[in-house]
């Protein structure tokens, strides 16, 4: 069966089981514990020599990393992925913002409180984080306002890449309430078909 | 005729401009220089909500941001881009450890030393960039050891986002020739048909 290594309360994990799960595809989890270095011991790395998590691993053997590149691969020819070539692009567009810009500031700020626990020599780096959060959540809120999802009016893989740290942005001290277009999107991922909760045990 | 707007110093907006050239698509190139602001303007906002570059507008108005998405839009179809569902997805993956691991490592040890002139104030950072760039290049030199290129033992652009800022790395004083597979993989990148430096003049 298809393995998947990963930790249920990483939202770069979490975008894999949802999909997985709305997909109904068969897997088995395979709990990878960062903070205790599970993903840079020798094995692992000789797997995955970028040592980070989710990983999937095929029974055939072929592996890959990276949580948006797992999301195309799984969704391609469902309806999750677009076929028309420039929604794919957008869809990427809106990925790529997620692991450039929004993951690196709403992410990091969860690790900061949630992880470490906020200790006073990252408030500053806190602080900044959630400064540039709010601006990565106002980019997606002046989306929203005129869309009902990311690309083409309907959910898509890059709606499951954006919901995963968004709607955990309160546990790094980010109050998404004031945007209203993204709490109305936040609702509505939550009402799609198969939808699971992050940390919860798997169902399949 | 398709407009970009781009820096010719800039390693995400050379990936574009590459990319065009070897495919032989004809563009405006318009310049944006982003320490003066210019992709913050309320005009380049208005186009482009999260005030970055690269970005594509098409003869129709659509528009595209983000340099990996822009990549994957203009080859597909070509040789750039493979077909297999599996050798996309590894694609993405390289693409996506260029933009969450290597490029805010390598990328930005260069701005700090290129455009900032190496402050005293950033030293600390700076250190701290080089080591994660050298990290970020040891996984590329463990894959090239075995992989001629990327995926699929051809050029593709996966080459082409990894090459932008690996063959500039030393501005930012990260040292790539003690990484073989590396620099050989770059002559091999150098010498594809119609390849252009960055930097230069637009020859279309």
């Amino acid at each position: 069966m298809l393995k998947v290594f990963g930790d249920h309360n990483s939202g770069n994990c979490f975008k894999v089981r949802l999909l997985l799960e709305q997909l109904a595809i068969p897997y088995t989890w395979i709990p990878v514990d960062i903070l205790k270095g599970e993903s840079r011991t020798p094995e692992f790395l000789a797997k995955f020599p970028n040592g980070q998590i989710p990983a999937v691993e095929f029974v055939d053997g072929r592996r890959l990393t990276e949580s948006n590149a797992i999301l195309n691969y799984f969704a391609d020819g469902t309806p999750l992925l677009p076929e028309d070539r420039f929604e794919r692009a957008q869809v990427l567009q809106w990925m790529f913002f997620e692991q450039y810009t929004h993951e690196p500031s709403v992410a990091s700020a969860r690790y900061i409180v949630r992880y470490l626990k906020r200790p006073p020599e990252h408030e500053k780096v806190l602080q900044k984080r959630i400064a540039e959060g709010l601006e990565a959540i106002a980019v997606m809120e002046r989306h929203l306002t005129n869309n009902q999802y990311f690309v083409g009016s309907r959910y898509t893989i890059a709606d499951i890449a954006l919901y995963a740290y968004t709607h955990v942005a309160h546990e790094g001290l980010i109050d998404i309430s004031p945007f209203s277009a993204v709490s109305r999107w936040i609702a509505a991922v939550k009402a799609q078909p198969r939808y699971v909760e992050m940390g919860a045990a798997q169902s399949s």
